[in-house]
């Protein structure tokens, strides 16, 4: 396949080189700044520097860009993509963009699958892409309305791309769990930091403090787009978060050590039952 | 020195492990069962198990049991112990049980200083102790009275057994600081797997649930005692967290993604002036 990668971030940058490293297809880089592009040209991430021509005859699109620039690159150049073309895009949400994709779609006869690869670092950009970024994550394919030919030419990728499991699910499900696998973690690290405590846990923290509050080291404009443009779900599973928080503070007010260790025994009954 | 070890947990037994590989103090092991003094007889952890005589002459105790279990102790054997006998506990609180054991030093003449290893695992007792489960790690020293010989004896045998580093404090600051580095992150692990979405986030998962939930396995019994015993200070940390979460969740309500941006960029802000 002739394939076009457009924004060579950690995860655009990341899907050039696992091609480039699993299979034989040829790809080529679009991107905002020159930077990254010939960086990927000359470790080889990439084959070639896209231009429109290679839009008219590529057989799949990858957009690593933030959804609504994803949105805005397939506005811009959606009439110049040959019929049948893959498109792919790369958010962390679904129900918004999925739906403006497939309107567009439509209108320009391409086939759109909603893309989510559950990988990623607490840092950006091509400099902190890999190959083997995707070696056992979860790939999210939201085939929509794509043929059964397309969705397996993709899931046939993954694979390749050493991904360990393929989930297909819809955009709405989709976005129900990354709320809570993925936003509420993020949200609940900031909360987290935003103690007045934090600045001064040093000799008083071990691993708990390390692994909650991880991710606070946050891409603010990135996510920012990402709560928003999910905001129901998340709202909910913040509220969710709260109202568990608040049961267990009443169970430490009021003290019955036996009521509190089997409201929490319960947490570890949830972890064991997941065969974690 | 001879140490007396009560409690041969993952703590207390790793203790008697470190302390025999990295120092030359004869080491006696007491504990509720039998099976985990066989084991520690066996492996070499302990050079003998302890009887009333030994504590007689133990120049230092350690308790490597749970908080109330530890006061029990000594109420049980504080007439036993030698003037001048170095007591330690080992507890994740400190307020209640070194006011309970500094009122009984003066009763029986021994030394106490509170201590608290910043090192553990998710899970618990003697087989998964190991000798170097604190390299690295924080000791915590709470002296209050002890005198300056005793809390240097005490730091310099920490040093000894690889603790990074010896981190002074009294029970107040030690029990505001561990609520939120330590006890926080257990309360918001349990309350976050009880959302109705976790036991399907397979495949949607990566490594934010992952770092969140890790602690959720919790030791219920243990950590019940250890929120209960230190209830103002954690109660304080959760509405703070509460307080954050909900700020953030109006942020998102409202929609604005350059507000949003700026209130999650200050979560950046902390964790990079801390170098994190």
């Amino acid at each position: 396949m002739k394939i076009v990668i457009s924004g060579l971030g950690i995860i655009g940058g990341s899907l050039a080189k696992a091609i480039k490293k699993y299979t034989d297809h040829t790809v080529y880089g679009m991107n905002r700044s020159q930077e990254p592009l010939q960086k990927a040209l000359s470790c080889g991430a990439i084959d070639a520097i896209a231009d429109e021509e290679t839009l008219h005859t590529a057989d799949m699109l990858i957009l690593g860009v933030y959804p609504d620039a994803a949105v805005a690159f397939i506005e811009q150049h959606g009439a110049d993509l040959k019929k049948g073309c893959i498109v792919l895009d790369t958010s962390g949400i679904k129900t918004k963009i999925c739906d403006k994709l497939t309107s567009l779609s439509h209108q320009h006869g391409f086939v759109f699958v909603g893309f989510h690869p559950m990988a990623g670092k607490e840092k950006n950009g091509f400099d902190v892409s890999e190959a083997d970024l995707f070696v056992k994550a979860s790939a999210i394919l939201v085939p929509i309305e794509a043929p059964q030919d397309a969705v397996e030419t993709v899931a046939s990728l993954m694979k390749k791309l050493q991904f360990g499991q393929i989930v297909y699910t819809t955009p709405e499900e989709h976005d129900r769990m990354i709320a809570f696998t993925s936003q509420l973690p993020h949200v609940l690290a900031c909360a987290y930091v935003f103690s007045p405590q934090c600045p001064h846990h040093k000799g008083f923290s071990a691993g708990s403090y390390r692994d909650v509050s991880r991710v606070a080291n946050i891409n603010a404009v990135l996510w920012s787009e990402l709560f928003i443009e999910n905001s129901q779900p998340l709202i909910d599973e913040i509220q969710t978060l709260i109202d568990h928080l608040t049961e267990i503070q009443q169970g430490i007010r009021k003290g019955d050590r036996d009521e509190l260790a089997t409201l929490l025994h319960h947490a570890k009954e949830i972890k064991e039952a997941l065969g974690e």
